[in-house]
């Protein structure tokens, strides 16, 4: 069987481990103020082309969110989403165990439009009412999305101007940042998304990372007592330095945008084996997760020696599923399954 | 200025003003162990005819939707609800700020049905991913709907049976409970609701009180240590017996159900106003809330003299607006609105 | 039976009651933007001497303390109070419940001071893991304290000076307030109070209303949105101006400071009973609760007639008990009681 | 600089090194279902010789300690500790975020006793206003506890018996389990700490792994969904395997309880060394940390070639300081450290 169920169904990169075997016997600090922590920090705010910066590091995408976000709102406030958002979907209701309600938005493609928010924010406050309804506390949009769209620069630019006018921090989830900054026709770089988000997170755990997210904090007003946040909701790793030498080994050469290209490669090998076949797909994805609507006998074959994920039922005989890849899928694993797309 | 634009612009009944004046220099015990409260209990228990139920005072209807709510819950799980029940939209995240998600369901009418739930339950047991999820804990409904409409008894019996089936404890929101017994065609007793939901209340708020909610547990397993709840969520009144008093008053001989004829009558006469110049309406409202569709004009003329709430945008040149009527809604009022409505 | 047990056995002062019926059929708009609302707001505003202040009318207590305090801290800070402060014993975690701990530093007689808030305040930051630690985010007293005693102008004049200094925000339990004002040898006025502390408030419960505390806010900083946490904590009356009418009687000439005498000059008659049978007390009480520690023969005896609180185990053979007076304490009962105690 | 001011300066035991590269490119599903958790889970279970166990696997110990505590309290409830206990010292107000206040009991030496758990539940139901009050809803202790001591088999045999019959679940937290399984004079085992608590965890971060903690639960009515309060709380690790392979390197031949000797080993020396210049102790510890009173003078002495943590101020000349061993604590150094001291 293999897989493609998933982008974090190995280990991770030859060079994170044998930097964390190199180092294994050293003594440091804990809780993220060791030296690997600052290299690890000093390299991304490079990349980031920002020397005032924030970087924390936590262990996994839903603490990075529910942190971030019970860190910002005040009690009262909730957190717009995406209805497709993973913290809308895929996270056992852990913002709301903060307190706050995922104030979601419909989505066809994963993504919020500026005009989107504007009008969730004016319906709040021109309701006569409102002081007995959740106010919108701030923006939460994933790039690349749980569909596999990417933010045009002209899109997010948009959006930021309008969380910026409305006092509306803006948070990015990037739990999967590399196939998005590596996808075809990105036009947004890692410098552009540090300034038009108030904070945002470079996922480590899906691209070549055993686990981690790079938390960067742009905002001034959202970066005291950060630690204080990531202590409380359980994110605080005592050896810390696990986190600092997978993002240094991630960011000292510039690893974490090469390994992101296999994903993308391997992924489009993928869809253009599908589209060669006339299959429609339930998203327009330039990046690693591919939604092809398959009949239910072609899902049956391909399960034979292929493992992919069941997305939504679309009509009796077709459902959409989801294919993966990461920086470490195998191309010969992509050449069998293709050819076997082919015979479909 | 005469006021339609809600069900509590007024105080409360003569009775419950004089069973306070009279009491008003007892010395009781406070926190609702008194036996004012005791009678009150009685008095509702005898109405609902079970013996077994217990029965609690709270100041309103949020505290008591948070109250029951947070009491039943496990952390990870959700309450399910309407899109337009009253904890989904008018509590400004009160549910949420106790840790749990609101599960809404899309509802035309205020209304959700048996299938609906069975749906929501189905599909999140069926999700291959349903740990990473909000599991449904619960079910909230409210009788009459924020909309006006009301269940009927078999509509009831199969919500019950289906949350009895999957073991989702029903909990009915009665704010206006009085509006739904005495509506025309309503079929549903107090028994019958005692016996079909879990938990529900009787709202005083609405219905002649100063203020109170009576909840009603028949379920066993929700009845421990609710007092606990009530006094943590901030319901727990010092001198409780004020709660007490005044269900004593609505309930000793009936008044309760006696006051609420009153505002269906009203209504009634305003529906058919409304009706009679053919104007529509946005729910099909048998309770002391109505909903016609009115020309941007016609608003205008009404909110000369009589004060009214705007409910949603319909259509470029008319919107939907509520009236409401009360159990001391005056008659000659509603005749003199009559009159403006024949002149539109 | 006579009691003794609480200040809140009876009902409410003849004029409140007689504004609540006058007023019972006006027609006002919900949730404290009425016009009582809007008088008892400027008559309480006048009395504090300070046009700037945001007022809001809650119905009890813990409401009060909860929808405060959770509007203040930041999701990993506490709030600093007497180990013996109404918010660490008798709400049942409600304070926990909205997320926050509750810091209890020791008090013997149920007061803090400003050195108390300070080593507070330095233990945590001189501490090299203070980010594991909750960190102090504000300060509560109440006044009188839950033991009867109170502050002094220049006790309060500290803890002030120090929570300003430390930018620790200064909250007053004023749950008793007249209580306090009215004491003996208390040199601490609103327009003092008000100016001292950011924000606290005054109890109508206790003091001759049927219930409702209302709480002034002069911090700026504290005063935004501050309805939208009312609402959430389940606060919000519906029909607010029941509150309103309440302060107004109580506020438009003066009546609260009035009936407080009654409680202190009553206490007092009790307090010099038992001091005359050479009984010592728990406390140093100025106010309408008084401790006196009696031998177990000498409780049994009062009990037979009076009702009063068991308070703390001090041998084997005696204990401190509570008697509390208030706003409408017959002077005939206490010289009632009075004779017994010296019988005993 | 030689490190003993914690137990988790280095990163893991080589034995799991091998296993996570060796492992490394294999493809598993994620989130704690692969064979490597279920082999671990059953090595664990064997040891603990009671094959009903439900074993899970989490990153840290304040994850691990919030997510079985919020899974067990009621919302009303509290969970017993000692003042002591890192719960209610370094976990900046994880439990309070869960809504749940910490009931702390003095502890001298970080233990609690069957007494002290039995006074407490007592002292809530006994007092006549206990729904105004957090009630026990469960008891944490810490084994070895933060002051190095541990609890002989009477001692948690009394305390379990006592929470068995007041229904108060009981919660070891094992951070340093192996550190107290292999201490001096220890006569606890895992199978009796299995059979005595309801649940408990067995440390990997400070035992030899990079991170991790096995909770283990034996009471069949906290098992229950427990998946959902791991996802909800953030502890649920997308490469759960991680989790699995470390576990199954400690546990596949015992090699945790082995290399806890070395730990103990080191700290005897120390502690004899400190012992044999007539130097007292804080805590009577046989296990991993020890915590010699110095002079300011012996600690600025010590201080140069070795770091270790200040504790406690003891009088004006003396400190408590902290020094810890771990697994993998080099023996000439601690020969080194041993010199010094005897020339102190």
């Amino acid at each position: 069987m293999i897989r493609f169920e998933s982008d974090y169904s190995e280990g991770a990169h030859q060079s994170i481990l044998d930097l964390l075997l190199e180092t294994n016997m050293e003594q440091t600090s804990g809780y993220g103020v060791d030296y690997h922590c600052e290299n690890a920090r000093e390299y991304i705010k490079g990349y980031c082309q920002d020397d005032s910066l924030d970087v924390h590091f936590l262990v996994g995408g839903t603490q990075a969110n529910t942190t971030v976000i019970a860190s910002i709102l005040k009690p009262y406030q909730g957190v717009i989403s995406a209805n497709t958002g993973h913290i809308n979907v895929h996270e056992t209701g852990a913002i709301e165990a903060t307190g706050h309600r995922v104030i979601s938005l419909h989505s066809d493609d994963g993504k919020l439009t500026a005009n989107q928010v504007r009008e969730a924010y004016d319906s709040h406050w021109n309701d006569a009412t409102h002081e007995h309804m959740v106010q919108p506390g701030m923006v939460y949009i994933s790039h690349p999305t749980e569909n596999g769209t990417i933010y045009s620069k002209k899109e997010l630019e948009e959006i930021s101007k309008v969380c910026q006018n409305l006092k509306l921090p803006l948070f990015m989830d990037g739990a999967r940042m590399g196939y998005g900054l590596m996808a075809d026709g990105n036009d947004l770089t890692l410098p552009e998304i540090s300034r038009l988000c108030d904070v945002f997170y470079i996922g480590g755990t899906k691209v070549g990372a055993l686990f981690g997210e790079a938390i960067v904090i742009r905002n001034e007003n959202l970066k005291k007592d950060f630690r204080y946040n990531i202590k409380q909701r359980g994110g605080m790793l005592a050896k810390g330095r696990l986190l600092g030498i997978q993002f240094e080994a991630l960011f000292r050469d510039g690893l974490y945008f090469e390994i992101s290209k296999n994903a993308i490669k391997t992924a489009m090998m993928i869809r253009d084996a599908f589209r060669e076949k006339g299959i429609d797909f339930l998203y327009d994805s330039p990046t690693n997760q591919q939604f092809p609507i398959l009949t239910h006998q072609q899902i049956e074959k391909l399960s034979e020696d292929y493992s992919f994920q069941h997305w939504a039922g679309v009509d009796e005989e077709r459902s959409a599923v989801r294919f993966c890849t990461s920086w470490t899928t195998d191309e010969a694993n992509v050449r069998r399954l293709v050819k076997d797309i082919n015979k479909l």
